[in-house]
This record gives C-alpha cells, structure tokens and sequence, in this order.
C-alpha cells in the first residue's frame, strides 16, 4: 500500500469549488504528481487540464478511479452517497476512499457497507465559500483550516495516514471526530447561520412586496449577515436533509434565543436585554477571530 | 442664515465613530473651515484636534454649539433624545439642529418640541462598521451610502437645503423619508440582522458548554453571520429600545420564516425547501451588491 502522498495515485471525484480547490492544492503545492479528476462534463475536465490542476482528467468514472490508490469524493452529498454505493468494484484492492462532504453520519454509514478490499475514511474541510464551481477553485482554500477525518472501525492506521498526509500536504489541520459529534457541531457552526441567512432574505422579501425601499436601505450588516443564502442551494439542500436531527435541534435553540430576546423587547427589559447583548458580544471577542 | 455648507459653522456633538468620521469628511474633503468638536472625555477631544477632524474641540457642550449655524448629534440614541430636550436654549437663531441616530420616530417626535427659533432635521446614514470609536473614523465612511433625511412640517426650506448638501460634501446620497417609514425598513434591513447574529452567538455559546469544540468548528459562514453581534451594546441598546414596534414586527416575520423551513426539513418536504432555498439565492442576487 502506498503510504506518502506524493507518490499516491490521487483521484479526485467532482471538480467543483472544493474538488478543484483540492486538485489545485495537491498538484500546486503538495508535488503529487498523479492527480487526476472526474467531472460529469467534458468542459470542466478541459478546464481542469489546461489550469493544471488534474494530470489527467475523465468523464468515465471507472476509467478515471481504475488506478487510484486514494479516491476524495468531492460531490453534493446525495451524490457521494450514491457513488459510495456503487463505486466499490471499480477501485482497486486497498483503496482508501475519502470524501469531503458537509454531513458524516450518513455518508459514513454508506462507507461501512463498502466491499472489504477498500478503505473507507469520511472527511470534511471546515472552509468554502459562498460561491461554487471550478473558476472560483483556490489551492489555498485549505490553509490553516480545520479538516475533520472521521475513520472507521474497518478503516486500517495505513489508510488513515494517508488521509492525514493528504490534510497535511493541502496545508489543512487534522481533526478525528465521530460522524455524530461532527454533524451535531455543524448544524450549529455552519447549518443554522445558514438557514438564518435564508430566513433574513425571506422575511426582507417578504417585506420588499410592501415598501419596495427595503433593498435601498440594506448595507453592510445586511450583506454580510445574509452571505450564506448566495450558496449553492443543491449542495445544500442535500446537507440539511441529510443534517435533519441535529439540525431542527439547533433551529429550536436558535428559535428560543430570539424568542427570549423578543420577549425582554416587549417588556422593554432593559438590563436583560443589554446582558444578552453583551453575552453575545464578549463571547465573539473572545472566540471568534476577526 | 448660512446656505453654503463650506461656509457653515458646523458643530459635530459626540466623537465617536460616526460624528468622528463626520467631522473628518467635512474637514478633508469638503473644504469646511468651521468644524468644532463636542465630546465628554478630553482626550478624545485632543485626538480629534491631533488628527485636524476638528479646528477646535470642547468637552463644554454650551461652549461648542454657541456659534454653530449647524449642530450634528452623533451620540446613542438615548443621549441625542436627552440633549434634544435641553440644547435649544444654547443655539443661536435659526441654528439647524441635525442626528445621524439609527431610528428616527421617538428622535423626531422629540425634535417637535424644540424651541421655534431653531430649525431640527432627523438624519440617519445607512453605514457604520461593528467596530466603534474615534480610532476607527474614516472620511469614507459616507462615500455612495444613502443618508436618509426626515423634515418636519416645520422644518424650512433653506434649513433642508442646508442638511442636503452636508450630506452631499461627505459623498452620501440623500433620501427624504417619513420617521415611521424609516423605523420599519430599518427593522428589517438593520436591527433585524442584528437580532439574528445575536440569537446565534447565544444559540453557539449554550452548545458550546457541553461541546467546546464548537468554536474550533466555527469557519468564515459563522464568522460573517454572527459578525453583527460583535457591535457596540449602548449603541445597539438605545435603538432597539427606540425602534420597539417596528422591531417586534420583523421578529414575528423572521420566526416564522424559520418555522416554515423547520417544517419542511422535519417532513422532509424536498421540493418546498429548495424552492425556499432557491428564492432567498435569487432574490439576494438580484438586490444585494457582493
């Protein structure tokens, strides 16, 4: 089994915002120097060629994993999912198969039932932007960020660190997490800020059909506070159906926080109201950085 | 009564990062000569005179304002509303007493009893930063924003003529609202966002006392949604306290944009999530500039 990864056949499965990122990172920075990717479209492959992204690119998924000795699955979630399924006879014995996708307890549910010659390894990059698709492809998407792995009982300490050398060589901090804990973490660090985004352009919109004025009268804390509604919505219609538990759990929380927060409004509550404020406002400082 | 703002005697009360960037605008870029400072601390008033904001500082507020032929409260909410109610006797005739406060019924309302020989005019530049303080000032501050402007009845002409072209020496864009109307747009498109970010950093905080992983996990998507909740608390306090109505109204709107997406994800119901999903993607790409 090949353990360093510049000497690993790397297939990376999907070349959108994070596939290409992660092809572009390995061959720019990490001297892998088999890289090569499967897209759906003949365009992208093109595209991923000429930026040298991909040594090589397909649109056959079996001609393109039929080498590897690690896989990424870089795809929406049902996707992945779909492709976890299937993808086992195409791979050769030893495999380590990864994926990047947002949500773990079902995709690494998936991996468990996956033929016992290869290697299965769930993993999840806490970056990305609110933009997709190859052109916005950065090698330096990973850096410094924190790159979940989530192995599996069945899932050997070679294959493993091969998962955690790719982490490495794309600049990325290892974490291992269960799929459980992970999802539950999510849903409140990147899943509800979502749907709070989208209910913030609902509620504006919904608005707007009254006094059309809204839009002129939205500046930076508006944008800033709805970026995450300009995401992808295919990619993320399949992480929040496959985050559903964790998910209504922190929408609850959140809906309780402003529930409360109404609720001291209405009473004109001032001291509650500012100790909340404050709450929220020191905590930031103190763990989110700027 | 002075027409020409370059030629104005501008007082600008309370230099923090509004009447600071304020008084820098007018003192950089608009070539007004008469712009003195009002703040409460001495040092403030001698940082404001080291970086030329201000020809003069005072720390006395009778002293400041009794050659002005325009007056700008730039403190919170709630100290505008108390300096309203005892400035008048301190301004020489036909005085023109503007705010740059963040809601602007209660302010409004208050400017109706101000004594007839001055002349009030509600103002409310759609900008800010979360960060607050002289420190931060910026001359650009204003550059391309809408300033909204409310007159009264009995505001006059020349009055009105005189905060418009204020607003047009600092670059901004004048738009002439009724109070109630701006209350409830700014609900939506300010104090809303706000709220949100807030509810999310406490909904955060609580998951993070029995995960602390929590904040590791948190990447730029949190980090921008919660990016609100980092502003000044006294600042914040006196407008949603100021803006109670309007407020609790964008809430209710808010609340239940989430129930309804809670709803579908819990019934799985694909296809009315991606619909949701997809309006919130179109409608900010089609009115919110990047």
């Amino acid at each position: 089994m090949v353990t360093k990864i510049a000497e690993a056949r790397i297939a990376i499965v999907g070349l959108g915002l994070m596939g290409g990122s992660l092809a572009a990172a390995l061959s720019a920075h990490a001297g892998c120097r088999h890289v090569v990717g499967v897209a759906r479209r003949s365009s992208t492959v093109s595209t991923a060629e000429a930026l040298r992204f991909v040594e090589r690119g397909y649109t056959d998924l079996a001609e393109g994993v039929r080498d590897a000795d690690l896989v990424v699955l870089a795809t929406p979630v049902r996707d992945i999912l779909a492709k976890i399924g299937s993808i086992g006879p195409l791979l050769k014995p030893g495999c380590v198969v990864m994926d990047v996708g947002s949500t773990k307890t079902a995709i690494c549910s998936a991996m468990e039932s996956m033929p016992s010659h290869v290697q299965p390894l769930g993993g999840h990059p806490m970056c990305g932007k609110e933009t997709s698709g190859l052109e916005m492809a950065d090698p330096r998407l990973f850096r410094d960020r924190v790159f979940v792995l989530c192995p599996m009982e069945r899932t050997g300490s070679q294959a493993l660190d091969l998962g955690q050398a790719l982490v490495e060589a794309i600049g990325a901090r290892p974490m291992l997490l269960d799929p459980e804990r992970h999802d539950r973490l999510v849903a409140t660090t990147s899943h509800l800020p979502y749907l709070l985004a989208v209910a913030l352009m609902r509620a504006a919109d919904r608005r707007a059909s009254e006094d059309p004025l809204v839009w002129r009268l939205a500046a930076s804390g508006f944008r800033d506070t709805s970026r995450l509604a300009g995401g992808d919505t295919t990619m993320m219609l399949d992480i929040l159906l496959t985050n559903k538990g964790p998910l209504l759990e922190a929408l609850l929380a959140a809906q309780g926080e402003l529930s409360a927060l109404a609720g001291w409004l209405g009473d004109q509550d001032s001291a509650a109201l500012k100790s909340a404020l404050e709450s929220a406002r020191n905590r930031r400082a103190e763990e989110i950085v700027a």
